[in-house]
């Protein structure tokens, strides 16, 4: 749903009434209602899918996925438990599909094996519709700049909190992603906002985005529609694992 | 045109088309609009009324007000050139009609011989809806509080210059006042702005009002509906003269 | 952190530059930031207490709570197995502490044995700051007015899904709120929203809160300040349990 | 001022007080401040400039302008009466000095002579910021687009009326302009406002811009900063004169 609609949604519910035209109840049934009726969903477990979701990768193959660099087959590693690994120079991988507003969870891993330091110590990244990265990085006693650290929406949005579990075991990351909006010219509207929690942690909170990302530079919105999903290979052999990958649209 | 709608249309021109769904037009008539015709009025001159305008106070009788003490018939003054003017201890008086959104006119004078010192020199208010006061106060060689000098929004706006005439001269309001919109429940939703031009120069500047005035105490909503215009007896002999006061309605 | 601080922070970081004022940076360094530095959190698994949670309950006593009735101790059942359940007529139990926005987490459960229909089937409540309540009941095969389901916002917000797990097993709320501002004088200037996860599902979507909810009538905003959060009896032999309980204060 | 400052002074004065740490006042002592105190402007008369307005045209000489096609002197009329008039051909001529914010006072005239129909009617047009068009058409008896006749906002804003007087009088506008703020990185962060009194009547109302107006296309902003005024030569001898030009500043 668009957002203008809800925001006029949201002023038809909660708005004006010329006062006095929209009687105070007096009844209790007067604001009950029945429809529509939201569906029925069966959560997961621990991060699995629930009912509704799309998975994206559940560990048994890439078909959801393709690789940025040549739109051909992902060339990552595929792991036998059930996680896939960046494979270092094989570029970026991006799903199939065009997503707007999701709710988004995964699980990363760095690798055991500590390499390195600061941004070039295991980093990967999350990129929501092409563009807005929740940064995944090993900081575990590795510091470097905080609107780049683990968490992160990378040169924007430092975290909240470093959330990370000990180097080389399994991150949550829980995602309440919604797109920004566009006026018809491709002004910026209603910019992206991103909560995010960290192994259950809240380490954004309702972030707004202040555009596309830029490594050097400000960041600015270009206008664009729904877009893929994208992992990063950050091309240092950083070696970060991935698993259990579902989204939930929004819109 | 209740504020929500507005908003609503306001989204529906200048927003979201979830990007591609609306083209880009390619010719100059895919940009030019027919319909609705807006209304022609025939502007006055000097300030006098236009064509559509409600007059409320032309300089012959008192026939679009009562008192606010009782409700009869206003006691004021009424002066043979054309204005009236505040009886002391009359009270205030009030249109018989109620008013939401306005573009208010109207003129105001000072008697020429000066009385007493700040607020109790020559006194009175324009209160539009019963509650949110512009200040009518001859503050020539005349200092008082900032927020209670003539044209302010009484004890919250400072005006951003104060422009008054010589004391004994014919000062001008034109105002253009946005009623604040409540929820059903009676919150405040949209608080009501106020633009203010004293002879012509910008005073008030898109100011929003930050609640029904007190005296003492800081400014709070009550949710209302449309309200009397209400002018100022404030009860100290002050003299002040009104003329040319005039309407037009905005919703 | 006072939303009118973080709105001028966020207009600071990525508003006005008075344009050709603030130079596009031509290198990654100048947009890298390295302070302040975010806290470490070590996080929770499955739902326990991150590192700087405040812990309300953990099954082992009541010490955080007392009852909403008397002030006095809490008189529902402490059970075995670390959780507690409402005890009936002994009315709602509420923190000892204030909070202001927080992240809450807490797990409910419903008596495996089902009694009555509708809103009197097991049903008890989470009311934040004393008056925004989350739903909590056993909607399982038991329609109810979709505005006080289990995960409604109390008469104001229909969950965007249902997403419980069968009766008499545990459910988690995640639950992301953010307090209500007031002006000087009591409006409300911003309103609260809440955002929240049931069994990790996305219900509540930052949902902007139109008031205190109202059971006869339309929700209405006073003014308040930081506030117990407020489990309920629903006085009905309800029987709900909750455990696994705490906060993390957002401000 | 940039309107970030605005709104966070805006907040300090309306808004969050955390409840109950500012107490309410309980003398009108507490409500009243004196300090800074507004400048004193000596008003004109009739839509002659207050005594604090930048004179950008009084009939005597173009030294405010230059041509907008080489910068070098103006070569429109210069008329006895102490007006100007496009000279066809010509080309636009825009203020030397670059604005941002402003109360801008204008007067126009359509010659008396009627030529032509619709847009090739006397046409002309006041480019705020050299991109914010307030159309100048002769448009008595004469229709065209809604959102091209006289007082519109070109191609966005249809005018709330048409209130000019007859063919060959002077109209006045009176405008206030608030400037477009842009993010850092070129994203529009608060939209152009405009409101329009064409001959005392209010037919633009805080009207929000949407963009750069383009003749073919959806209106789009590109950052920009202060830029000067443009009066335009619609080139087909449309010879629309201004007079009485003045500008105060508003940031």
């Amino acid at each position: 749903m668009p957002n203008y609609i809800k925001i006029f949604l949201l002023f038809v519910v909660i708005a004006p009434n010329g006062f006095g035209q929209e009687k105070e109840p007096t009844t209790p049934e007067a604001t009950e209602f029945y429809e529509p009726v939201p569906p029925k969903v069966i959560p997961g477990t621990n991060g699995t899918p629930p009912s509704d979701a799309i998975v994206l990768f559940d560990g048994k193959d890439f078909d959801q996925w393709i690789s940025s660099v040549d739109s051909m087959a992902v060339k990552w590693h595929l792991n036998e438990d059930g996680s896939m690994t960046v494979k270092d120079k094989a570029g970026n991988i991006q799903t199939k599909k065009n997503f707007g507003s999701v709710q988004l969870h995964l699980e990363w891993k760095s690798p055991a094996e500590v390499q390195r330091e600061g941004q070039n110590r295991a980093n990967s990244g999350v990129f929501i519709q092409q563009r807005y990265e929740v940064q995944v990085l090993d900081n575990n006693d590795n510091p470097t700049y905080t609107n780049g650290q683990v968490g992160s929406i990378y040169k924007q949005g430092v975290p909240l909190a470093m959330a990370s579990v000990p180097t080389g075991e399994w991150n949550t990351y829980d995602i309440i992603f919604h797109a920004p909006e566009f006026s018809r010219g491709g002004n910026i509207v209603e910019p992206a906002t991103v909560t995010v929690l960290h192994n259950g942690v809240l380490i954004q909170d309702h972030f707004v985005i202040e555009g596309t990302i830029k490594y050097i530079g400000w960041p600015k919105y270009q206008a664009h529609g729904k877009a893929p999903l994208v992992l990063q290979d950050h091309k240092d052999n950083s070696r970060v694992s991935f698993r259990n990958i579902w989204v939930r649209e929004l819109d």
